[in-house]
């Protein structure tokens, strides 16, 4: 049987979501990069600025962005910062190219608030009705009819998964949803900053971005348009001195007396046939390293000493199911591949 | 000036508590540590265990326990598991020794409630009117009067410090507070557990004991005591790779319209002449590591977005303010000496 | 095309090398994992002890070591403690099936020396002449033939790999050669030990066994044999604060003026047909990061400064190539599949 | 009594060793800092840059480089790049300040050697002859008689404590010395570089250097100053993902057959009176966690396998004995101060 390859176009691509997304593509048996593109590191090979690549894409090397290359391809993942995909989106999707932005440029459809949050004006408000939220588990149908795929902010992911379920199923109250979120450094980026050096966030933890975060008018939307009404979500990240995973507790309190097996339940059924959510059984919890290197989310719910609070735990690694693998998994379903397609890597554990 | 010496013994003294408690000691002017105990060690240098005190403490080793030695002492720690101090507690006590205990014999005053969490029924109930818990901060005048001290566990010093004012002020609800606690592995003890091998805890971050654990009722309690009125409480801790430090974030409702620098000022006022909690300035955000190897609590506190939600960061150095620097100031006011004698190290950055 | 599955067993395999044999062979398109024993855990699923492996391998549990199922295999693998898989491969063998051992059981040939480091009688010598050193790029064509296969040690197949060719071509002498290696935690594997705590081995740095390693007397072997002549071998084992990675920095001294780009040139063509070997290009030096997860040894070789000292720099995964990666890339010789099959995996990076 | 006072000088000091700097003098009875110069932070206080310094130097902030100020300290330290202390001393040392250089400017007398590792012509040669290299243990003399002290390299300082005594006893070659070290991320500064990211470095280990270091040179010519011949060493450093922390393995070849015991005697006669060195019990194998926070250098030796080669492990805090508390240790001297005074802080462990 002869595989279909896809073409694919990474813009962006040298910081860690764009390594990380030739290190998922490299096993896929479908993809074909043709081009990855950087104006900063034009013309270095890709296994040169980041070495476990060496002896894959062997031929491939950045290059400057070019039109005509990138309009070749069937998808074009954006790897960039914020505001570079949506410079370059309209013209992609005339040209019949599906785009898929791991930035934040299309995450957020009220644009008022995406320009609050992010600072610019956005440059392409109309083709906000082609994109998709991609978080499939919540949105697949949307996915499907899409040119456009918001790949969700990592913290989104996990909390979205751990929460909606309840949300939606009214066991749990919209008034005060708390979520703390916890993630490795790897989740700052690849950029230069004396906050994120080894010598300063080793051995220290730290609550950041508690006056705000972007991923909090993100959840806020995405929670409103999951379950039809408004959620009051309280949200605060903070930094982990590891390079990947990502771990939300999610503090709700109960509507009605439900047990911890109902609960239960009602995560199992929303997960039941989702391949990459995984409940994990009542009375034990999730570790980030059960998930680290994998697409997947595993998900625990806690009823403490039978009140009326329930906790549930959800780990990611935010590299993978945070957003190169989620990315993968977006790429799988735009091109009706099975969805798990490239994305059956087991956790590294330890 | 000649230095009054305290004569001091050391209960247990092999696990972490007990070697963070000799550092300290270490440069304490008035401390003379006289004996130290273990049936497992003795015989053997503490240094020869803990080489970090090579060059300190070169003629002590680990002795058996004596009565006769012990109840020579002025003051009496305890780092042992729990169970231990209650038995040997009643006749040091009548010897005119006083007691710190780093466990948890006597840190619940309600009996049923310490033998539901702890196993085990209380062998010395009666002593409990000569305790105090030895928070200073809320609890210095029974402290002074104390011939027996609860020394806190880690999360209820960081938790109680940090939300302890706002809740006495009235400003936030008694019906909903989450704490969300997170602690270095050197917080599980030196005991030798899979759990806790570097292989295991590296890279990874997780909740524990989401389904109850014993510093639950222990804040309980402490809570009402302090404010007079019972808390509602959600308490989930979690594992940081990391070996020291211990963040808290504590996530509460608003009873009223109050600026953030309100809330600022609510903290500043309660702990303005307290040497060990620092009300960092309004904005800022505290690090486990602005306090590595010191006794100081650093604390913070949010409105997100102008909303009816509160959120207050506690950080401390567990093995410090967390357990050995918090029995040394308990111990400074037992002897009557200037509660930071000892304890002005500067925190370990980077 | 079918796939032609091999049957596989696992002896032993509760520890980390036992879970990455999972992990790999999860991947391997050949693989049919039979079963895997465990006395202490007999009964219990994989994927309970490693969740990790949740969602592959469902039916599989944990069994007593059945005589019957294991000879009904065509390969079994012994992630045991040394001196199990000696006493149970004289009858595997007999009844054709092939073994790999992880452990030490078969690593040195000469029963004086092995008896001597690991306090046992041999309990099989006469079997030692149908085992191979599973080291393929040294000794492929010995495995080909074999029916037992001695995966050697993590540190031997770093130093092993990083000098043998300059060694071979006369370019340095066999008088002198130091090898400082230096092993994350995993390397001490899954027992419960003090010294292996997190709060033990996290940021600190600390030479072991520098009176005498079981790798040394491997390596000796291993070096004469691929050689034709003995090594004056000097080894100090480090233990690193990580999980996975090992770095061997290896110095000899030139016995003729050779230069820097020579000694590369001998090193690419030792490796230049060799999958798992990467010698890097002259300048750069590798990270032990660069290899996390996969079956790769990375080596780059240094002439300080023109004088007349060599320094080499070696670096593997030792779960993967040092132990796991390199078991399988053996089965695979064995079975006479591509030696590539099932582990091309890309390292993970960061 | 009262205590003299020092008024000291620091010029940079947004570093590391900076902040160490202030750590340490922070319980150092005679010491005043009056003032703390940097252009970029000018202005700002200590604490706000350092947050572990809160409650501490509280009236200081940064300021601008003033002669007059600077000219009115006893002790003027330079925690500043390479290349800025040199401009500065001569004037200052006219005004009768005694300097201490932490970066290299006055480390290495020969200046063509000098120019070639730093790549700029000294602005000040003719002082040389009032420099001493600050290492106590092997030049106190030179320090007691100097105006301005050349604060050791972090390596040096543990290879040279390490190695010198075996050298001037001469049972070891000084035909081939090699010196692996190994140091947490601190090493490299505090300014932004991607290499030193936290997720580039953590879980990963790395030789760097290899071609040649700063550091070669200065051992060199101090070796040979400190046996009177010259040592054909070879030098590789290695990063290791802690923060703090340094290890040398040094290898070596006995000229003559001296048993182990030997070797510990000498060793242990070389340090017998210093505070600062700790020869461990023969056997024994220092961690660098053994000396965190303290101004210990620990020291084994080995003679493996009773052959003629000898290894000494030699373990440093960077920071303190590496920097900032040799520093504080050569100011005691040049202040005719016990010289452990301020510096008998207990190591960190866990």
């Amino acid at each position: 049987m002869e595989k279909t390859k896809i073409k694919i176009g990474i813009v962006g691509g040298t910081g860690y979501t764009g390594v990380e997304l030739l290190r998922i593509l490299a096993s896929h048996p479908n993809a074909d990069v043709v081009a990855i593109t950087s104006r900063s590191e034009s013309g270095l090979k890709v296994a040169d600025l980041f070495p476990n690549l060496r002896g894959h894409y062997d031929g491939l090397a950045f290059s400057e962005p070019s039109v005509e290359v990138l309009n070749a391809c069937d998808i074009v993942f954006f790897a960039t910062p914020h505001g570079v995909a949506m410079e370059m989106t309209p013209s992609l999707i005339a040209a019949g190219v599906k785009v898929i932005d791991l930035a934040a440029d299309f995450r957020i459809e009220d644009m008022p608030t995406w320009t609050q949050w992010y600072g610019l004006e956005h440059s392409c408000p109309d083709i906000m009705t082609q994109v998709a939220y991609g978080l499939p588990e919540l949105f697949r149908e949307e996915i499907k009819q899409a040119k456009v795929i918001a790949n969700p902010g990592c913290y989104p992911t996990s909390i979205l998964l751990g929460a909606t379920p309840l949300l939606k199923a009214g066991l749990v109250s919209f008034d005060a949803v708390f979520a703390d979120g916890k993630s490795g450094v790897s989740g700052a980026g690849r950029g230069a900053k004396v906050a994120m050096l080894g010598a300063e966030m080793s051995e220290s933890f730290k609550a950041y971005g508690a006056a705000g975060h972007r991923h909090l008018p993100e959840m806020q939307e995405k929670f409103q348009k999951a379950t039809g009404q408004a959620v009051d979500l309280t949200f605060v990240p903070h930094l982990v001195p590891m390079v990947r995973g990502m771990e939300s507790s999610i503090y709700m309190t109960l509507t009605q007396d439900v047990s911890e097996a109902e609960l239960q339940s009602v995560l199992e059924a929303a997960y039941q046939d989702e391949p990459f959510v995984d409940v994990m059984p009542l009375g034990s919890l999730p570790e980030t390293r059960m998930v680290k290197g994998s697409n997947m989310c595993r998900i625990a719910v806690y009823r403490p000493a039978g009140g009326n609070k329930v906790v549930v735990s959800s780990v990611i690694d935010n590299l993978v199911k945070g957003a190169a693998g989620q990315a993968v998994q977006n790429m799988n379903i735009l091109c009706d591949l099975p969805e798990t397609t490239g994305l059956q890597q087991v956790a590294l554990m330890p």
